[in-house]
């Protein structure tokens, strides 16, 4: 058959820059992505559409991942993020890794090239660290208490050490996850950048520390509360929070009331969506804009007049 | 997690409207609907995107289409355009039939509807029926010859008969195709309504008829040329076309010179489009408007002044 778009001089326009993606996850029907996705690309004017698949409402289990990454690739996606909990399983069935997903195994990000290749990234450890350099720059690094060994506290604990980090100490209520992931660090770091601790021993740990990384679930609307007394916060250390619904967490507003600089998760959440951006569409997104999204869309409450 | 977008009062607009479309078939680049599509959507303001699926880059066979639906449907598409070699061999992975799919016994339109079935349709029947009663809208239709009993040909005999003809003869170069096609819409639509011919009664059917379908490839670029002697055509016939790439074919600027009425192949081509286009999204496309793009698309030359 005829076809006029094998000449480039009748190409249509609206074949230029369309973008198909997704996320594949359990539980996922809350994300902000497609909204911080599509709202970047409409300002950009490019064809944009991010899907969500929720190996919950398709009644899979997590291994499914696989399938669903192939599929993909065939009906004409250009990428993917992956979230839990598929960001391990994944990788397998991939073909390549850029070094950040390959030093900490775990993808959140797929990028199907033109040659048809599969690519696993994370920006959750580009997202971080973006958000980390750009919101306490000048953070002492000496030592740092991370609370939180789990897959966000991998991703974050990866990001604060390629930032200059000298120590982190990693706490964690499972001892085993908190010693594994300091194991794993120590590996990729070098010996003694990184250590396992538990709860009991926060308050010697906060005493003597430059800052603290929050990388658990508490403080989220779902579980209020503080990850741990507030008597032990102190007015010299930095705070850097993960979670980011919502964005003022009673962690950071504790810190805030005694004078601790402080980082919200919204830059985390909006920089790991447009590192993902950059890699789907080799366009640059405008991270000021999508951080003026992520206070709208995640609830902030302005401040007062 | 908080789920802001379980409270309707904050649902983000850019979730709202947004269609993932396709095509499935064999040697699709070329294909016009992802444009005719996604034009439409533009002016209604909907976030919508149009994928070509095919199986020869894919490297699959005809026999994959029903994985790739339910895939489509897993990724989350609102539906799917059907074509060649895929419209009967994707039934047998449907829910259910519109009536006009279930008569042909062919799919060009899968819509998957909110409980998750996937229901087949034909918008290229219901296409044609729409193009001309728009544009042979008092055409006689005691005697219609059909050239070309393909997969095209049974769908617009079946429009043809729908519209009111009172019986077509079906010509095929292939005398047990045209019987076949003659068999399959007696059943249908009762006994002595259809009959299957070969080309070389065509002078004695023509000089009796009151008009012709075209359904042949004959008169694409690639196939360039008039499917029957240009003698056999008098001005008391209308001529209509299914080949709409270019729009005006041999066949119908012979035929506009002596004085026949027309009807050309872009009408089909749109109003299968448009029929589907309403399927996916409920909205009700504006056919004038997509008809100006398929002039422009098709590559017509503007009418000299």
């Amino acid at each position: 058959m005829a076809d006029v778009f094998k000449d480039p001089s009748v190409v249509d326009p609206s074949f230029v820059d369309s973008y198909l993606v997704g996320l594949i996850g359990s539980g996922i029907g809350p994300s902000l992505s497609p909204a911080l996705h599509e709202r970047e690309a409409d300002r950009q004017g490019l064809r944009y559409l991010y899907r969500l698949i929720d190996i919950d409402v398709l009644g899979v289990g997590p291994e499914a991942v696989g399938e669903l990454v192939r599929a993909a690739r065939d009906l004409g996606f250009d990428g993917l993020n992956i979230t839990h909990p598929c960001k391990q399983l994944v990788i397998e069935h991939l073909d390549g890794l850029a070094p950040q997903a390959e030093a900490l195994g775990a993808v959140n990000t797929v990028v199907f090239e033109a040659d048809g290749r599969a690519i696993g990234h994370n920006t959750d450890v580009t997202g971080f660290a973006a958000s980390f350099a750009r919101g306490l720059p000048d953070a002492p690094m000496e030592r740092v208490v991370q609370v939180g060994a789990g897959g966000a506290g991998a991703a974050v604990a990866h990001a604060t050490l390629t930032l200059g980090a000298e120590r982190v100490t990693v706490v964690d209520a499972l001892p085993e996850r908190a010693t594994a992931l300091a194991d794993s660090l120590n590996r990729h770091f070098g010996p003694g950048r990184a250590v396992g601790a538990t709860p009991d021993r926060l308050p010697e740990l906060l005493t003597a520390a430059d800052g603290i990384v929050h990388a658990t679930p508490t403080g989220m609307a779902a579980h209020p509360g503080l990850p741990f007394p507030a008597h032990l916060l102190h007015s010299a250390l930095w705070v850097a929070e993960v979670v980011y619904r919502p964005l003022e967490t009673q962690l950071l507003s504790t810190a805030r009331a005694l004078g601790c600089a402080t980082l919200d998760g919204g830059g985390m959440a909006v920089f790991q969506a447009a590192d993902a951006f950059r890699l789907f569409t080799g366009r640059e997104p405008d991270s000021a804009r999508m951080l003026a999204d992520i206070a709208e869309l995640a609830g902030a409450v302005p401040a007062p007049k």
